[in-house]
């Protein structure tokens, strides 16, 4: 099978990166979602990427021609027309996934391939309802641009076959493609990178150090570019609440906490302005946070 | 109290780094080893460290006079004379550094400020024996000179003044001072560090993802030099097991016991020439492992 047509199901942040990928790499594209406003979103999000990629060196016409190649509806039909591979991206709620399957598991072409991009929930979880689970397959994507992972985890009823396929198209989407042998919740990255939030939230509530002691000791022996809650703010503290709600060991229940009163003051990170640190000139950015 | 003269008490890895960095920010420096080949080692590293740095440019003479403000003996009374403040960096075992302590407590002289560079003990194990605990305190380096934390660890009796001394002394040392307001194992980075490789163990041993799709999944996500089964190879297995097989989780035990396997063949890792990777030439650093 040779892939030409994709569909995109959900125009949020991560379905309008993915679908702008497909159309950079030469598939042609469909966007589909509920809400028409969604659909603008994903176009406005398209053209801003755009314009930064290559340092914003893409031609305006490469940028026209790659825009050309998707087309954004709130008809099912009309967006799974002719896909030989759906990647979804809808809202991370198990019963829209479902409701979406169960649609798009009716209407879908014979051939159709269908994945999904959920971060934290699993394939297994709703490929029945699609009606073709040896066709279905988590193929999950981090920021597509800047992080480019892509994770293939086949739940236990995918055709093995679908791997290989899936691995040569994550590549030709400008991806690293991984294989997470089996079903587990938040895949390999998503794993660990939760693993050190978990140990900086544990430091951070024990009061063994400070949110920008423990930043500093990530970024300066690491030489990286922000620590563990600047990584949390650029998440979304609000995200972060709802992984770490569910985890019942102590240190989680009492970084919950600490989550919640972020959030009750209205701090969700970068997005709202302030989390850990204050927006748009977060503390970490600066020279001489790390002297 | 001005620093001036500093004694580093034991001359293997970490001794002689932070001997070195010590005169090269211009302090007087004794090094003080049991082992007269001990010295020699420390010495050896410190012309192979200084011919490297700052991409070899430091010129011979420059070199020469860095060296110059170093002595190397095995007498202790010779090494502990004069000294402003103590780096105790001999192995990693609570009655070499007791015994260390209980003599040098003795021969100091009043003003000499004592600080220990334990990587997982902590100060108040030994504090008592040095015969001054207030003018104790964990002063912990990573590797000096790529990583550049350093961990200021007081214990319950440590007088907070030590504290700002400390900071100022970090600093003049070319590192990024970070205070752990209370004892704690591993202090803030390994604390991280460790839960990390933690959850990359647990990843392998539950046959979730391979060494190489782990170690890829945080390279090109992070774009990262290495992943954690690459910091391990440089870390050490034995080392490595040494910290995992006394935890009791069900992970770090499976992980340990995965160890042990590398160990029992001879592979530490990079020091060996083999461990997750064969080296010189580990696969994570060839260009197609992350394509
Ligand atoms: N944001 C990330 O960093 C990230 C990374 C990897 C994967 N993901 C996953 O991608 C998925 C989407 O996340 P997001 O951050 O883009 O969310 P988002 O809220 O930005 O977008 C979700 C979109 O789904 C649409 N939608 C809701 N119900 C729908 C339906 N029934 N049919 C069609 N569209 C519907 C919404 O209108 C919205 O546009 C989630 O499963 C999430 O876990 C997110
Ligand atoms: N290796 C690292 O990456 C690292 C990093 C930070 C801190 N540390 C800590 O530094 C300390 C030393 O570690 P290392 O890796 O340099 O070990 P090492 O084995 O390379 O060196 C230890 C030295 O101590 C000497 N020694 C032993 N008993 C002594 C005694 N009674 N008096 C004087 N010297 C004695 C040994 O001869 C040896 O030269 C440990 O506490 C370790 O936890 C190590």
């Amino acid at each position: 099978m040779t892939i030409q047509k994709v569909c995109i199901l959900g125009a949020g942040t991560l379905g309008s990166r993915v679908a702008l990928q497909a159309a950079i790499s030469g598939y042609t594209v469909s966007v589909y979602d509920i809400h028409e406003k969604a659909l603008d979103f994903g176009f406005q999000t398209m053209k801003k990427i755009l314009s930064q990629l290559e340092k914003g060196k893409l031609l305006k016409e490469a940028q026209e021609k790659i825009l050309s190649r998707i087309y954004f509806t709130t008809d099912a039909e009309k967006a799974i027309q002719d896909a030989d591979i759906v990647n979804e991206s809808v809202t991370e709620e198990v019963e829209v996934k479902k409701e979406v399957w169960r649609k798009f598991g009716k209407i879908a072409p014979k051939k159709t391939f269908f994945t999904t991009n959920t971060s934290y929930m699993l394939p297994s979880m709703f490929a029945e309802e699609s009606g073709r689970p040896e066709m279905f397959c988590a193929f999950h994507f981090h920021d597509v641009f800047y992080s480019r992972v892509v994770d293939i985890m086949p739940h236990p009823g995918t055709d093995p076959a679908m791997i290989p396929m899936l691995e040569d198209f994550g590549r030709k989407l400008n991806q690293v493609p991984v294989l997470v042998q089996k079903e587990n919740p938040g895949y390999i990255f998503n794993t660990m990178l939760l693993a050190l939030i978990g140990a900086a939230g544990k430091l951070l509530t024990g009061e063994v150090g400070s949110v920008e002691d423990i930043d500093r000791s990530w970024m300066v022996n690491f030489h990286m570019p922000m620590g563990p809650f600047g990584i949390l703010d650029s998440i979304g503290l609000d995200t972060a609440w709802h992984v770490t709600k569910n985890r019942t060991d102590s240190a989680s229940v009492a970084f919950a906490k600490h989550l919640k009163s972020y959030l009750d003051q209205g701090k969700l990170g970068e997005k709202s302005g302030e989390g850990f640190y204050t927006y748009p000139n977060p503390a970490y950015k600066s020279p001489d946070f790390i002297q």
